[in-house]
This record gives structure tokens, C-alpha cells and sequence, in this order.
């Protein structure tokens, strides 16, 4: 029985294919993520003394917590989710993804490393993210990032079905969880570089 | 031609042995680590208001700074260091601690891949390291060292020579990179508490 993914040499025996299309495994997550940004965003304006910027930070680090325990979660504790004869909406959602970097089917102990850590650390400290943890957290999401571009480099970047896999999943879907650590760990540094100025001005009155 | 690493079934050709001892590479790299601690904890005496643990960090981050960049830079940048017929130091040391985790001779990309983020970020920022700078490293090593351990457990857990190279090496002096840079991480984030609530106290005066 083959498989779809690449390189066309991987084994993956007990494969189940894909039973639901590309649009019914991605219009729902999109779906309930926009749900979810839209009623934090909705509730945390009734809150008083909340910047814009605040409560879109809210609505962040909702969503990047949720999608790191959940999605990439069932990825973590679901080592046969390829196998599954009647699989789940999340074992369906990995056969998908994978078609932009197979090391998930393959379950490359890199990949997985990195997903463990996302899921089981990441995940709930992005739910209780305040100043100093969402730093923490950010560059988490960093590193993580980078092992996972850099080890995909040096193991042959070989891991999409095309290029259309390549730029929408592998390069596409991650790039969110570059810009954007990126803007909130500097928009954090200079926060906590104020607090620091405002403390030693305090101490030289 | 047979090596001596762990499994036994690991394939390194052109591999040429070792021809330091354990005592000849440990003592040279100990020695220069402990004279630069030492110059630096002299020099930096001199300096009015500094505390001795602002010298004991000072010495720390040069320490692990110049760690990162010279040993494990050295590693990086030399893929067949174990084939080299005139082999520096730097070769023979990661011949040596390949006898802890196999991993270095056979170049996992893993592996290679924390070694990398380390020699070329954490490296410099480690000898720049302020404030928040010295967090965002420590996060930074206790992230490579949660990646480095992990990975080596699901890869199999046996790439060490004998339980004296797994417990000198692999957890030995892995462990000095888990807890000084957690309680480091423990002691920036109460002083960016605490300058976070000096800034508030300001405010709302």
C-alpha cells in the first residue's frame, strides 16, 4: 500500500489514507480559531484600562496556547495516528500536514522533541503568559523553530509533496510562529529594559 | 577498521583512533577554564560595586561563552574531525566525549543542530550577558539541553561506551549547563519582578 509522502523511498506500513479533504480539515480549525479570537477579543473590550494591543496579545496567546496543546499535543501522544482505521479529525489534520514535511508520518525524534517540548511546556505557559513569560515563551517558540527549519535542512530537505506543500504548510504555517514571537520578544525587552531604567532612576534620587 | 563507540554497529569509516589520553585533553581544557575563571574573578575584585555574585556570573558567562564557541564552534565547523590523519585538539577532545554519546562521531543532525544554535548565538550573547540578555540564555541552554537529552532518549538511549563515559560525560558535565543557568534564569526573572514592581509602585504614586 503506498503513501503519499516525501520522499517516495519512506516506509510506512498500516498507512490509512486521507479520508477528508484538505477544506474540511483545514476550514475547521480556521473556523474555531477565528471563533476563539473573536470572542476573547469581544469579552476583553468590555474590560477597562486594556490597550489594543493588550487585547490582541490575549487573543495570541489563546490561540498559540490552544493550538500547542491541542493540535500539536494529539500529534505527541498519537505515535500510530497514520495506522488508525477509523482515525480522528486531529489524526487526519497530521496525514494533511504531512504532506508539507512527512517527518511527522515519519516521526523523526527531532520533529518530535521539538513538538513534545511546544506541546507539554509551551503550550500552558502561553495560556498564563504575563510580562517576563511571555518573553520566556517567545524565544521558546524561536528555537524551536530553528531546530526545526535547521534539522530539516541538514536531513535533505526532501520532506513535501510539491511546492505548493512546501510553501503553504512547511514555510507558510510555521512563518506565524516566527514573526510574530519575534515583534512580542522585543516589544517584551524594551518593557522590561523601561522597568529597569524606571527602577534605577528610583535608586539615584 | 573498528572505533570504539557505542553501538557497535555504527558505521565511520576512515575513522583514525584517538591518540591523546583522557587525561591529556581533560587536563589542558580544565586548566585553561579554571585560569580564566581565576583571572577573571582577580581582575574584576578591582571594581568598586560589584558583588561577589556579580563575579561569580561575570566568570560563569565568560566561562560558558567562550565554551560555546571555541569547543563546541570547533565541533560544528569540522564535519570529518574523526578522519582527520593529523588531528588538533579540538578533534581528539570530540573523539573523546563521542565515547559519552556517539552521537558527535556519527553527526546526528539533531544533535548538530543545538550544537550550532549554541556556538553561534548562545555563544556571543553568552558573553554579552545582561540582565535579560543572561535569561534569555539560560532559556535558551536549558531549551538545547531538554532537545539534546530527549532526542538521545527516543534515538535509543545507547550511545555511550560504558556506564563510567554515560555518567562522567553524558549527564556529568551536561549537568552543570541544567542547573547554573536554572538558577540563574530563577534569579533575572525575581529581579525583573521586582524592577517591574518598582515601576509600578512609581506609577501610581
Amino acid at each position: 500500500m503506498g503513501h503519499p509522502y516525501a520522499p517516495a523511498e519512506l516506509q510506512l506500513p498500516g498507512y490509512v489514507p486521507l479520508q477528508l479533504s484538505q477544506g474540511q480539515i483545514l476550514a475547521p480549525y480556521l473556523g474555531a480559531s477565528l471563533l476563539l479570537v473573536l470572542v476573547i477579543w469581544l469579552v476583553s473590550g468590555k474590560c477597562r484600562g486594556l490597550s489594543k494591543t493588550d487585547r490582541l496579545l490575549m487573543c495570541w496567546w489563546e490561540f498559540t496556547g490552544l493550538t500547542h496543546i491541542i493540535i500539536e499535543g494529539t500529534f505527541v501522544f498519537a505515535p500510530g495516528f497514520f495506522r488508525k482505521e477509523n482515525p480522528n479529525f486531529f489524526n487526519e489534520l497530521w496525514k494533511e500536514y504531512s504532506k508539507g514535511d512527512s517527518r511527522y508520518v515519519a516521526r523523526d525524534t527531532a520533529t518530535l522533541t521539538v513538538e513534545a517540548i511546544t506541546a507539554v511546556l509551551e503550550g500552558p505557559a502561553s495560556l498564563l503568559a504575563v510580562h517576563i513569560l511571555q518573553i520566556a515563551v517567545c524565544l521558546g517558540q524561536l528555537y524551536g523553530c530553528l531546530v526545526y527549519f535547521i534539522t530539516a535542512y541538514l536531513d535533505g530537505f526532501n520532506f513535501w509533496v510539491s511546492p505548493f506543500y512546501f510553501w503553504a504548510y512547511f514555510i507558510g504555517a510555521n512563518s506565524f510562529w516566527v514573526w510574530i514571537p519575534t515583534l512580542i520578544a522585543m516589544r517584551s525587552w524594551k518593557k522590561i529594559c523601561a522597568a529597569f531604567r524606571a527602577e534605577e532612576a528610583k535608586k539615584t534620587k
